[in-house]
C-alpha cells in the first residue's frame, strides 16, 4: 500500500496533535455534485452505482478532486446488510429505500442468514480495495454500517417510517425476539467492517440514524448495547495502525457518556449539541466529530465562516476534533459554498493549534 | 363559572402536594377515537371542525367521557394564527398543513398583520367559553398556541418540511428579516393565548414542535427567546388563580436548564429524556410533564404499566409530575389500551404521594 500522505483525520481521531482540524462530510459523494449525477445516470439504478466497484471508487474520488478533504468514504449505502440477508433492497424515485420482504415474526428472524461479506457482499470490499488503490495515499478511507438498530427499523417498516409503529411494537411487546434480530445484525455488521477493515479500510463509522427515535432506555437496549457488542468484536489494528471507531447516533445529544463507554474512539454530534459541552462531559475518553448544521451551507460564505468559528472556538485548542456537518450535505447546496466551508475549517482553525 | 372539582393538574404544576399523578394526553381528542371520527365526518373538513365551537367542544369532552383524565385540551389547530395573518391555511388529504401564500421577503413580512384574537380568532375563544360552559367544573381547561419558530416554518415552507431549507436560510442569511417576522408571531400569540386565558383557559401550553431542528445557539435566539417573551406577556392570573404555563420543546432535551429560566411553571419532555435526570437538572424551578413514547400504547398491557413505573418510579416521591405522553398520540392506537394508561397511572402513583 501507498504511504499515507495525509493523516490529520486518523491522528485527530486518537486525539494526537494536528495542524489544522481535519475535515470531511458525511455523503461527501452526493447529489449536489454536478459530476456524482453524471456517473449515476451512466450507472443505471441507485443499487447499480453501489455494486459496481470501478463506479463506486470514482464517485468516492468525485469530492477529493474539487476539495482538499482530509477523508474519503466508501461509497456505498447502509442497507446493503438486509439486501444480502436476502429482502430484497429497491429504491422507488422520491420514496426513499424499500424492502420487498418485511421481517413480521419470529420465523422471519429464524430463516434471516448472518452475512458473510466476502461472499454476500463481495462488491463492497472490491470497491474498497478499489478505492484504496485510486486514492494512492492521498487520505484515509473510511468504512462504515448502518447500527443494528437502524438496520431493524427498514427490515421490519419495509422502508423509512415516520413513527416507527411496527419495529418499537416488536421491540416493546417481545424485546427476545427483538434481540434475536439484533443478535444476526450484530454478527453481519461485525464481519462486514472487519471485512472492510481487511481490503483496506483505515477507519470505520457505525451510523446509528434512527437510535433518536428510541427512549433514553430503550436506546440502551436496543440500540448502544448492540453497537457496544460490535466495537468489541472489530479489528484493533491493520496496516500497522490502529483502525478508529466513530459511532454517530443522529438525535443521541443526551446519551454521549453513555456512548462514550463503548470503547469507540470518537463520536459524531449532530448539531443539536454545544460541542464544547460535549468535551467537557467526554474528557480525554474520545474524540468528537461535527457539527455544523448542513442547513448553513445554503447561507451566504460569511455566514458559514462565522458558524466555523463559532464551532472551533466551542471547541477550544488542541485535538480531538473532526470538523464535519452534522448529518449528510442535502441535495441542493451549491458546490462553490462546500469550497468555502472545507478551506475555512483549515484556515480558521490553525491558531487552535499552534 | 362552576368550582374546580378536579385540580390535581394545576396544582401538580404548581409543585403542590397531589393524591396520585395527573394525567393527560397531547392529542387526547384525535383519530384514535371513533367518536372522533364521525364527529369530523359531520363536520365536513378539518378546518370546519376547528371554526365551529360546539363541534370543537364535542370532540374536547370526547375522551373525558372515557377517561378519568384530569384535563381537557382545546381542541384546534397550532396554525390558526398564520390563518388569520392571510396565509390561506388548507388540509391536503394524506399531505398535512399547506398554505396558499408563503412567506418568502421583508416585503411579505411586512405585509402580515399582528392577529387580533378577538377579531380575527373569535371561533377559538368562542370555542373555550364553550368547553367551560359544557367541562362544568370536571377537569381545568388548557388553552394552547404554536411557539413563534414553530408557526415561523409553515409561514416559510408552505407546509411541512423535511430539512427547514427555506426557513433556516432565511434564519441564517438573514437574522434580522427572521426576527421581523417572530416579533410579529411574539405579538400575536400573546394576544392569542391572554385571549384565551380571558375567555377561560385555566393553563396554557405553547407547541415548539420544531425547535428541535435547530443547533444549540439557533434554538436560543429564534425559538426559545421568542417564547420566553410571550411568557413575559402572559396575564399572570385569572379568576382568583395562578396560571401556569407549559412550554414543550420537541427535541429539546439538551436545552431544559435554559428553558426552565424562562419563567414558564412547567416544561414538556419528549421521551428521549430519562425524567429522573430533568429533575435533578431543573431543581425546583418547574414542573415536569411528560415522558412516555406513544409507541408503548402499541404494546400489550402488561409492558404498558411497566413502562409507567419505570418513568414514575424516575420522577420520585412528591408533586410537580403531570404525567402525559411524549408526543401526540398516533391515529392506530386501541382506545382500550389508552384506559389502561390512564388508570395505570393513578393508580401506581399513588404510593409516590404519600
Amino acid at each position: 500500500m501507498a504511504e499515507l500522505k495525509n493523516d490529520r483525520f486518523l491522528r485527530a481521531l486518537m486525539r494526537q496533535p494536528v495542524d489544522v482540524t481535519p475535515v470531511w462530510m458525511m455523503r461527501q459523494a452526493g447529489r449536489y455534485l454536478p459530476e456524482y449525477r453524471a456517473t449515476r445516470a451512466k450507472a443505471g439504478s441507485f443499487m447499480d452505482l453501489c455494486t459496481n466497484p470501478e463506479l463506486a471508487c470514482e464517485v468516492t474520488l468525485q469530492p477529493l478532486e474539487r476539495y482538499p478533504l482530509d477523508a474519503a468514504i466508501l461509497f456505498s449505502d447502509i442497507l446493503t446488510i438486509p439486501d444480502a440477508m436476502g429482502l430484497g433492497l429497491y429504491f422507488e424515485e422520491g420514496e426513499g429505500p424499500r424492502f420487498k420482504k418485511v421481517v413480521e415474526n419470529a420465523a422471519d428472524i429464524e430463516a434471516l442468514p448472518v452475512v458473510d461479506t466476502l461472499k454476500d457482499l463481495s462488491y463492497v470490499t472490491d470497491a474498497v480495495r478499489t478505492i484504496r488503490r485510486e486514492l494512492n495515499g492521498r487520505v484515509p478511507l473510511i468504512g462504515f454500517s448502518g447500527s443494528p438498530w437502524t438496520l431493524a427499523t427498514y427490515m421490519v417498516e419495509g422502508g423509512s417510517s415516520k413513527d416507527f409503529r411496527k419495529v418499537k411494537t416488536m421491540a416493546y411487546n417481545d424485546p427476545e425476539m427483538m434481540k434475536a434480530l439484533l443478535n444476526k445484525l450484530v454478527a453481519s455488521v461485525t464481519d462486514y467492517l472487519n471485512a472492510q477493515i481487511d481490503a483496506g479500510a483505515q477507519a470505520v463509522q457505525i451510523f446509528d440514524t434512527w437510535g433518536g427515535a428510541l427512549s433514553h432506555d430503550a436506546y440502551r437496549q436496543f440500540s448502544l448495547d448492540p453497537m457496544a457488542r460490535i466495537v468489541a468484536g472489530l479489528k484493533k489494528e491493520s496496516e500497522g495502525r490502529p483502525i478508529p471507531v466513530i459511532l454517530f447516533t443522529k438525535g443521541g445529544g443526551q446519551w454521549l457518556d453513555a456512548m462514550a463507554d463503548t470503547g469507540c474512539h470518537a463520536l459524531g454530534l449532530d448539531w443539536t449539541t454545544d460541542i464544547g459541552n460535549a468535551r467537557t462531559l467526554v474528557g480525554e475518553k474520545v474524540a468528537l466529530q461535527g457539527n455544523m448544521d448542513p442547513a448553513i451551507l445554503n447561507a451566504n460564505p460569511e455566514r458559514i465562516r462565522e458558524e466555523i468559528a463559532r464551532i472551533l472556538a466551542r471547541f477550544g485548542r488542541g485535538g480531538g476534533h473532526i470538523f464535519n456537518l452534522g448529518h449528510g450535505i442535502t441535495p441542493k447546496i451549491d458546490p462553490a459554498n462546500v469550497d468555502v466551508f472545507i478551506n475555512s475549517v483549515h484556515e480558521l482553525s490553525a491558531p487552535y493549534h499552534q
